[in-house]
């Protein structure tokens, strides 16, 4: 499948969350077998080429693409969760949302000291997730020089964000007039 | 890697979320990249020997082993959301738990009539999201005949149970005692 074709199966719904938000939906990207599969190889064949050692993946449609990125290479996968699910001990970062903030958390003893750490999620909005995140994993000890996305929404700025945190974006599609 | 092996890549928390609960943590699991591999591996085999045309994987751990067997077999994959997630117009079901209820959500044009769905999953403990799963699969219009595990906890009688909703188990690994 082409880029574009993959393009094609992402869903607009209109004014999601708030009134003027068109909201680009992954579930019909994901739900068509072909297209997933098309999505997941575009990705590892990325992450591969960045010479990743593990992949990071943000709750919970990270999830998706980027545990099956590491299965699919074989690389260890570390969750980044929302405050308080995961059972072990710890290591969080604060971060701000547009209104308030919020805390994004993983086990530190999933990192090894320099180990070159991968972002994979399904959306680059303004990168305030993205940026905190490779905050997250640096202070486990990872590197982190990449970050890899299904969708980019280039007029919201987040690769510039990114690239202001040392974070190098690809993205497999862009939705203009975001 | 054999299950034993796998199984010694499955960390025992004590005392998780409350005294006395043993808690089985996979994040050690999907931490190693063979092992993390390897499990996906098992969960297509048998994914693929059952036949299922889709697989659905609930929010938030069951999209970690779901959409990694999904990609590997190119089949679509189903998010079962908690309440308020999904942007699209849903279905939901509401199921009771030890104290309270939640709810859970999906996308009903997801699923087509009489699709053979499989549900994946991280654990196995009373099986109550897993029957719920069942029925709001159903109400979609597919067909659920089977639901495979990572770890199945067999004191707790969750095969029984699923097998009460019409749904076969199998696990790649057990614990007892909890």
């Amino acid at each position: 499948m082409t880029p574009q074709e993959l393009k094609s199966l992402v869903r607009t719904i209109p004014d999601f969350p708030i009134e003027g938000i068109q909201f680009r939906d992954i579930t019909t990207l994901i739900g068509n077998g072909e297209g997933f599969a098309a999505t997941v190889e575009w990705l590892a064949d990325r992450v591969s080429a960045s010479g990743a050692q593990a992949i990071a993946g943000m709750e919970a449609r990270g999830f998706i693409f980027g545990a099956a990125v590491s299965a699919k290479l074989a690389l260890p996968f570390l969750p980044v969760r929302k405050s308080g699910k995961l059972p072990c001990d710890t290591i969080g970062v604060d971060y701000a949302l547009e209104y308030g903030s919020d805390r994004l958390e993983m086990d530190p003893a999933s990192v090894t000291e320099g180990q070159l750490v991968a972002m994979v999620d399904d959306l680059l909005a303004t990168g305030g997730t993205a940026c905190a995140t490779a905050e997250l994993l640096r202070k486990a000890g990872a590197r982190v020089e990449h970050a890899f996305f299904v969708i980019d929404l280039p007029d919201l700025g987040g690769a510039t964000r990114l690239k202001d945190c040392d974070v190098a974006v690809e993205a497999l599609m862009e939705f203009e007039g975001d």
